[in-house]
């Protein structure tokens, strides 16, 4: 029998990792890895680390994951992402069976936690479909939505409101000020700075590198914060060859301010 | 000096603090704690068994705080608040300088994140403006939303849709399938049953006491799982006197439902 364990690793320091946590990954046989491009070989050595760090038996090991190409030149592009879907969860399907052939535990890391913008748990159901019987845990870990907020001693939601986590890419369609406090991930290109002239009075804090020695904060009015977000932005990956940050936002026609 | 530690105590469970909170737990000189209803000693039983399982020092003391009286009978709401906020601020400030009259390290316990539905950052600023002056450090701990996920092995995102985070007593005047994942706390009356005869195709996964050993998971179509979800509720409030419980919701027409 396989149990897979998914773990949220928040930013990959060991001190934010819960006891739970910790203690799944000392579990796992085979750590599996998703190889990515050359450019996040620093994420790939902070994970080594993190392992090294808080795992304490001697004999697991970790194994990168080639992930199948995909056919850009299918007619359909429903039909192309499922047939790669498919043949991801086959790849994935066979290490796991090569590498533990009478069974045991397969473990996923996953930056912050697997409920946020994470597509970990698709994959796991994709190799499920794929014939494959699995028993799954969920661990969760410290998000980046929480440093950001913990870093700018921030509640998220005005009193008695909402708060709505977005990406970049719905943003400017979706922005509303009564969705309260507005959480966008995933937004390389800052798309708030196209809400500027509907929502002059909008107020961003935002953050990059949470977690981690570099980490940086900016907060105050969206318009006058834009230009230093964008350089911090552009140093943060200048260092370390990726950036990852998150930003609040929030009107001051609805409730406080982000003081 | 003053420091403020608040700190994120998740589920209230040892194994679920992360190494960071567990390192500022064992910072605190005193816990101020707000006294709360009698049926709520099983949660102070908890939060003081949290504490002798990872705070090392042997001399670290535990204050209750009464809330002052709430003037009901004043004639403008917002004056009433505003004063009772004032009042609130001023009993915690004399008890920090009567505690800590050299200085030192205050901590406030705050079950699940500091950042989602949780008043203590209020309270810390309203300290701050009663002329105290304070350093503060915000410890991120697991929520009840991420366990919610976890113990579901749920994304709470459909892939590239929103998530959108709520209270119950919002919830049916804001409900709209494109808010995507809907998740509601703070929900005593389980709002959601209004919504079925306008969204009958609604799926609801639920859970209450999650983290702590009497964890109960619900999860289906919202018309057939209410009537499960109510009894438990009351079973779950029987036994420790109190319930604490959060739900995500998904509409079928949006996305993948909630599988």
């Amino acid at each position: 029998m396989i149990t897979v364990l998914v773990v949220g690793i928040g930013s990959g320091s060991p001190t934010q990792l819960t006891g739970e946590a910790i203690a799944a990954l000392n579990r796992v046989d085979v750590f599996l890895v998703a190889d990515k491009r050359s450019d996040t070989r620093d994420l790939a050595v902070m994970r080594t680390d993190l392992c090294r760090a808080v795992i304490t038996r001697p004999d697991y090991r970790v194994i990168e994951i080639a992930d199948p190409a995909r056919d850009r030149d299918a007619t359909g592009y429903r039909e192309a992402v499922a047939d790669w879907h498919a043949r991801r969860a086959r790849a994935y399907a066979e290490v796991i069976a090569h590498e533990l052939p009478h069974g045991g535990t397969v473990g996923f890391l996953v930056w912050g936690d697997p409920a946020f913008y994470d597509s970990t748990l698709r994959i796991v159901e994709q190799i499920r479909s794929a014939g494959m019987d699995l028993i799954v845990e969920v661990l969760p870990g410290i998000s980046s939505i929480q440093l950001l907020a913990a870093r700018h001693q921030m509640i998220l939601n005005g009193v008695g409101e909402p708060i709505h986590l977005t990406t970049g890419r719905r943003l400017v369609d979706e922005f509303d000020p009564a969705l309260g406090t507005v959480v966008v991930m995933l937004d390389a290109d800052l798309a708030c700075a196209a809400l500027l002239e509907r929502f002059p009075e909008l107020e961003i804090a935002w953050g990059a590198q949470l977690g981690l020695a570099d980490e940086t904060l900016v907060r105050g009015r969206l318009g006058e914060m834009l230009d230093e977000i964008r350089q911090r932005r552009a140093a943060a990956r200048a260092r370390r060859g990726w950036v990852m940050d998150v930003y609040a936002l929030r009107s001051n026609r609805v409730g406080a301010p982000l003081s």
